[in-house]
């Protein structure tokens, strides 16, 4: 007989009622009388698990009523309608098979675990409640994400995480070698022989794929890369990994309005399909996770997001009576302060804030003909602040180059890059976001290693 | 006025017919009389480029005529039937507005050029017709394969890029580091201090997922990773990367029959998502890149997937009066030629051979009860071999960590992994797929540094 999957039976509920189905999971609770017991069965298909009720017609009663917390078992029974509170249905057992009786040293007993206790048996940690949902949702929003860009024909490109470009000023880089570290090879000179390196010359992990994808959206208009990204840097903050994923859409004949448009669209279009998919999961977020998520998220739904310059956004900043810790002042980086104040407080919804004084922004983005701010746009949201940020690109030849060299970067290194401008330039625009980030806000989770299945940061590499 | 994406114009013909259109895009060919001329317009979005038909009543009529290949242009103008042979319509131009004309340099001009040359411009290549061809399948292929599971409700885990875990003897690793390698930080013995490095230990670039993957089977029942894994491994053939990604599915409470259903169920899904989706690049393929590509896949789709052992594989091999390079004995490794027989002349289809010697494979496979042979399976397909690898999981803790022993491991060193067998210890499967691998099967190219956008080879790391 062929096993039912658990969310079947809650799916679809009446169809399976009174009839007979096998099941195959773990015991996530269980509890005995003297003639009969109940055993909380999970299946992984489904955040909640399905309760069974087993008694003494068990020829293995007393080793089924004995069973452990996480062990595996096969259970044959009929789906009936339930009696008791908070089921609807119930599976009388006719047979339990032990498949394993769990160690009683399995660290998940029914007690709430911190999230940091939690965190060093990662490889575990998905069968609680929490993080059943976290990663769930992980994946379904992965998917949504795909899903979005490919419905509108978007091309997925996987930019290359060995990357032989210098650092483009994104952040520090950890550096990939088959070299042996006690006795690399040396030149004449005495310097490190990058030439012999597995590339022949020294490699670094990717921090970024964008240059890479505007190549391909040069041939294909409409791309995005997902892919993993990394940051070499010393911060242990509850935002910060040293590995985590990114998309990188890059559209062509586009400027920063359309990329506004897409970033809006692509934002409300993977909330409203994770909140689709995973009802049960969100409530759970909502109600145990981030009191006011659904509040939040809806709001995200419900709203047309906000536009304003950042030159306007100084004006508001500098108008308010609230106290900043960082002073307002043109030029200025916004601070989480501003932008979470700008997001919840000023404009009560999402807001691009554009055009950027030209010091703090990227260099291949575009410089508006004031000479002093360029076309990049960062999405703040309620909530989070910074959630997406993008910019139309800088399509003239001489701008770009004469930016390079401003900042210190030789264009002929990035031949391939200003190679787009040669043949064919356009205007083009495109955003990062970090998939981590988004996941986060979506879930109400506040620690970047608790949404990531094995966090790497500084002096951790678990599993 | 909207833009108009030529895809549209050629799947909706109809819609578009003496309406007046917006298009933008690059001039893939030109070609111009006295007083008209034609621009092949590709815009990226479609496999095949609109024809644009000019005259003098432009009033930039001399600038057009004078446009390079790969110039930037929007043109507005009109739908109409065509009378010309090899397309159904064309667009008579009212206005040809020049976004940028390209450098004469631009190495693309109408004549054939090698893959080995198009490699060495790999930011250039898409924008031929072979590339953008395999780069559009490679989208879609990746789409396909994350769609067939989870519309069965599989969980895609993202699992580690940077690991920590010793080698699994899957192959050679990259260092990954932010010692100095000039002059790293030793110890009292003279010894590279890896405890000074950014994770506090050694760590290498992942070769699989398969081991944190297992860990997310136990709580989902249903997963899988789609990842990019690394092989530090100094082969240059055509078949070799150092980069590339790989799709690991594992299945709970299943065995290798199972894990064999969903190897063929997944194929096939796969690659007629591709065939219905991109129709004109597999046809393009057809007939320039591999003749016969349809029989193959077709071949494929309409067979039942053959299944033997490999001992019964072996006396096949021996009976047959073809001759081989290397003597077929039981114990050996199959080699390509004896792999190829048994897909191409003897089944004639796609056959999982199993029941390896436990000798040639992975320490995780599930030992069979003669103590000889594992519970692992290859698929190989007529036209290229070994396609996946997969096999049920040793699921008896005792019999898992002796087999760790015999080889060298130290069961100590993956307690995360052996824990998965003491705490609900259950049946389950997975297998490999190169994704690069399956896509240089569907199109036909026979180099994996040309189904790869930026690939990645020894000495060879470009843009």
């Amino acid at each position: 007989m062929k096993t039912t999957l658990v969310k079947s039976l809650f799916r679809e509920t009446d169809k399976f009622i009174d009839k007979e189905v096998v099941l195959n999971g773990w015991v996530r609770k269980i509890r005995d009388q003297k003639n009969f017991g109940f055993i909380e069965l999970n299946d992984g298909t489904f955040f909640k698990g399905v309760q069974v009720v087993f008694d003494q017609n068990l020829p293995n009663f007393a080793d089924v009523a004995a069973l452990s917390i996480s062990s595996s078992i096969q259970v044959v029974g009929k789906v009936v309608k339930s009696q008791g509170a908070g089921q609807s249905f119930e599976v009388m057992a006719s047979k339990v098979d032990i498949v394993q009786k769990a160690d009683l040293e399995y660290p998940l007993q029914n007690k709430r675990h911190s999230f940091e206790f939690l965190r060093e048996i990662a490889h575990l940690r998905p069968r609680t409640n929490t993080f059943s949902a976290v990663f769930r949702v992980r994946s379904v929003l992965a998917y949504a994400i795909h899903k979005f860009f490919q419905d509108q024909g978007f091309v997925y490109v996987t930019t290359p995480i060995i990357t032989g470009s210098d650092a483009e000023g994104a952040g520090e880089m950890f550096r990939v070698t088959t070299l042996k570290l006690d006795k690399p090879p040396r030149s004449a000179d005495g310097k490190i022989d990058n030439s012999q390196d597995f590339f022949g010359k020294e490699t670094n992990l990717t921090v970024s794929g964008q240059l890479n994808g505007e190549t391909f959206c040069a041939a294909f208009r409409n791309i995005y890369t997902f892919g993993p990204t990394f940051r070499a840097e010393n911060s242990n903050t509850s935002r910060h990994a040293a590995e985590f994923w990114m998309i990188e859409p890059e559209i062509a004949f586009a400027d920063l309005s359309a990329d506004m448009e897409l970033g809006e669209a692509m934002i409300k279009s993977i909330i409203k399909y994770v909140m689709a998919e995973c009802p049960e999961e969100m409530e759970f977020f909502n109600q145990f996770v981030e009191k006011g998520l659904f509040d939040k998220l809806n709001n995200v739904l419900n709203s047309e997001f906000g536009r304003v310059t950042y030159t306007e956004a100084i004006d508001i900043l500098k108008k308010t009576s609230k106290k900043f810790e960082y002073a307002v002042e043109w030029g200025m980086d916004l601070q989480s302060e501003h932008e979470r104040y700008l997001a919840e407080e000023h404009f009560k919804k999402p807001v691009f804030v554009t055009d950027y004084p030209k010091g703090i922004k990227a260099f291949y983005m575009k410089m508006n003909e004031d000479g002093k701010t360029v076309r990049a746009m960062d999405l703040l949201a309620p909530g989070i602040g910074e959630i997406i940020g993008g910019s139309q690109r800088e399509d003239n030849l001489e701008i770009l180059e004469s930016r390079m060299r401003e900042i210190g970067l030789h264009p002929e290194e990035y031949s391939f890059y200003t190679d787009l401008r040669r043949y064919g330039s356009f205007p083009h625009a495109g955003f990062g976001l970090g998939f981590e980030r988004m996941l986060m806000y979506i879930t109400g989770m506040t620690n970047i290693r608790d949404v990531i299945p094995f966090p790497r940061t500084p002096k951790n590499a678990l599993f």
